[in-house]
């Protein structure tokens, strides 16, 4: 065998090792009984010390001079185990280590203090892992990954290609429109909301139509309840899950919707990169591309929501909306919130853009741990014109920081914007969509972001996956353009 | 560290990592979408290889070499690790993957075979099965398992300590009087049965209350569909499944008792034993034990019946049958039968005895595979009075022999045996528990067994834990005892 079929070999068991830990992820979020929660912490711990070894193991470095790529799909494939060899090489099995065993007891105290609004609760613990986190991104920074800066780093095992002034950029152009939107939506009349309870069972079924309708492969995956809803795994087994809250039906059916476009996109990647280091979603940012044009510009349009009001009906009665487009403006309601995962599609990059430029500040040591409620809460208000009321509703309400993903808000708003690029170029290739749409069908957009997207997994880079599929480079102008498109029409503003 | 902590604790990741293989068959059985079949054999794959190596690691020679035991637990625990490496050492790699080739392929094609009753299908894999494990049987052999015998070095892998002339001797105490007592059963009249249909959810619930009633842990486990019951995993997540068939609710009741037994087992083993190998049921026979004294003695019992008699006509009404005593009858009704897996506590053990006969002949060359079909004809005819009409209903009936699980199928009457001799001596140390079966409550025999066999799991070898338990060493004659007792009385003879 060559260096190269070797290489590929080693790495096919890998994936096949990543995709069995990512299952005990699925397994405990879902039917793990609660006994079990120490065990499971062994066993992970046991699979990520074989992948751990694996993907830093000597031979890698030898397979890599010797291998040969037969073709662009190969010479990808070497580049990122490569790039991944560069940045597992570059931290020490201690600090490795240390900053699995805290962050996998930092989630259980965030929880805690959450459950508390005890920010003191956590605050040690947080220090802990922004030190860790750090130590590790000037580790990786130092081998050159993230052109030498330690933030990057981080942000590049999330987002490769990306860093804080590109985002930073970003989020520059899109600050004062989306600003000046929400003001003047949030002055205009509030839409009526729904004010009844739908029984589980009804939102559950309605969530599976839905997913079918996005073209979910049911062969492929499963639909399970969860607290936080996730998709999980790839190849030819990505499952979702969803919650429900009986007062708000939108939770249940948009998060299924969301979970759909993540699990699509990676059962959807070409076979002949399964096994490979293509055989997954290339970044952060284009999986959440998908999630987010699947629940936005898909799921929440006036076409697919006329569809969906009439399925609400058939499955309890009357829903207390008086039509079609008074049921599109309650799913597409403006209102103030504190939180990220309930926000609207206007105000959602705001809450984002406050975690981004404090975690920053965390990283670079402009900001120290214990004054981050004070300078949240500042923000906050500042930001969103109305005081956080506790921390839970605050500094405390995202688990994200306790794992130690710090590097990762960024990419929900970079899903937003390649989600807002790649609708544009869709809606121009497929002029019918909105009748399809009407009809309870998303599968022409399904199959155009299968054909322009989600195929190629990680053959390409983000940016290059996006621009070929939009042809330009990705923009935040278009995902604005539609924003204020649509807001302004259901506010007659 | 010591050699003694090292191996332990390389054990411990051991352990863990085979908890997570399982966990992953579990979900291939429940839950599992079926598109993913394919991936799963190439996760199991990756996950068997990582296992194997570890099993065969060459610093386990040095760490046994020099390991120092603190206490009685650690001298068994290098007893059985030095007995593992001896029996995965002696199998050459190379052997051991073909093996794991073939036979998972095996499965396959043997549950066509079956489909189709095609004989002729499943014969030449039959053969590649039987040749493979007789090599690995011999080169086990060779390096002195199983006393050097081909067989018994199978059987060592399954039931450490037990022999083909052991279990010859067993069956050849058991034979005269079960022959017997089944005579004499259907010469007398037929016990009336159920004849009408039980809705799924009132056989799960129903099936919940046995598994409740028998003192399953659900915080440790949960109870779900599967086409064949089984239980799974260990330390503090074991799970049981079942099946239903609308018009044979005791299929789905003893299904769940029975794997309770199994599951109650793991799950009562001493926290000091986890991840160890004494950390698990000590052989297929003693776990075997606890299934059937749960299922058989305990759960078919008269005082345990009386109480599920009330719980079926709570659930379903009248159930067709008049009072308790025919429930009984019903419950433990004798009746002429093709399938092992369906027949009573009296024939059960007939049918393991003619597979002991056959597989032994096949193993030691003087069975061809080719004529195995004729010889299990010829046989059924012989023990139970009527010809097999089908190969489904016969030599296809089984999967063990596809998944290479030969040696294997004498510990289900080992367990009998067993159970039979727990049963002798929990009773003469329980003298009220029929008045607590008679209320719904197999409680104080569970806690009985938790106390004289589950907690030690492999602390012991398997006829010592029984020996000890009951005071003396395993008999037969307790079992044939209580079953000419039982049976007497149900038939009035």
């Amino acid at each position: 065998m060559t260096a190269f079929e070797d290489l590929m070999e080693f790495q096919h068991t890998t994936e096949a090792l990543s995709l069995v830990a990512e299952r005990l992820g699925w397994d405990q979020e879902t039917v793990m009984p609660r006994g079990a929660t120490e065990q499971r912490s062994e066993e992970m711990a046991a699979m990520e010390g074989v992948l751990h070894a694996r993907r830093t193991d000597p031979r890698l470095a030898d397979w890599l001079d010797g291998a040969e790529a037969p073709d662009a799909a190969g010479v990808r494939a070497i580049a990122l185990i490569r790039h991944a060899l560069l940045r597992n090489a570059a931290v020490p099995a201690t600090l490795a280590e240390e900053i699995a065993r805290t962050t996998s007891l930092a989630q259980g105290i965030w929880a805690e203090a959450r459950a508390t609004n005890d920010v003191a609760h956590f605050l040690p613990t947080l220090k802990r892992v922004v030190a860790l986190r750090r130590e590790e991104g000037e580790a990786m920074a130092a081998a050159g990954v993230g052109g030498g800066d330690t933030y990057d780093a981080l942000i590049d095992g999330y987002e490769p290609g990306a860093s804080a002034a590109s985002l930073a950029a970003m989020f520059g152009a899109m600050r004062p429109r989306l600003v000046a939107l929400r003001e003047a939506v949030l002055g205009a009349p509030t839409p009526k909301a729904l004010s009844r309870s739908f029984d589980a069972d009804g939102q559950l079924a309605l969530a599976r139509r839905a997913a079918t309708a996005f073209g979910y492969d049911w062969t492929r995956g499963r639909l399970d309840l969860a607290v936080h809803p996730f998709s999980s795994g790839g190849v030819n087994d990505s499952r979702i899950t969803t919650r429900v809250v009986e007062t708000e039906p939108f939770n249940c059916l948009y998060s299924t919707i969301h979970e759909v476009g993540h699990s699509s996109y990676e059962l959807a990647i070409d076979a002949a990169h399964h096994f490979t280091p293509l055989g997954h979603g290339v970044s952060m940012g284009v999986h959440e591309s998908q999630s987010r044009i699947y629940e936005n510009q898909l799921g929440r349009s006036r076409a697919f929501t006329g569809w969906l009001f009439t399925q609400m009906q058939t499955q309890f009665g009357d829903i207390g909306l008086a039509d079609a487009d008074a049921f599109y403006a309650a799913v597409n309601a403006v209102r103030p919130g504190y939180i990220r995962t309930e926000a609207d599609e206007l105000q959602y990059n705001l809450h984002v853009m406050l975690r981004f430029d404090l975690e920053r500040a965390m990283i670079a040591g402009t900001l120290a741990v214990e004054d981050l409620e004070e300078a949240w809460n500042a923000r906050f208000l500042a930001d969103f014109g109305f005081a956080v009321d506790k921390p839970a509703h605050g500094v405390l309400q995202d688990v994200h920081w306790s794992v130690g993903a710090i590097g990762y808000f960024a990419t929900y708003s970079l899903g937003n914007v390649y989600a807002g690029c790649l609708n544009q170029a869709m809606r121009q290739a497929l002029p019918d969509l909105d009748a399809s749409l009407a009809e309870g069908s998303a599968r022409p957009a399904t199959a155009w972001l299968r054909e322009n997207v989600q195929r190629h997994g990680s053959l390409l880079p983000p940016t290059e996956i996006i621009a070929r599929a939009c042809g330009h480079a990705p923009s935040e102008a278009p995902l604005l353009d539609y924003l204020e498109g649509k807001f302004r029409g259901l506010y007659a503003l």
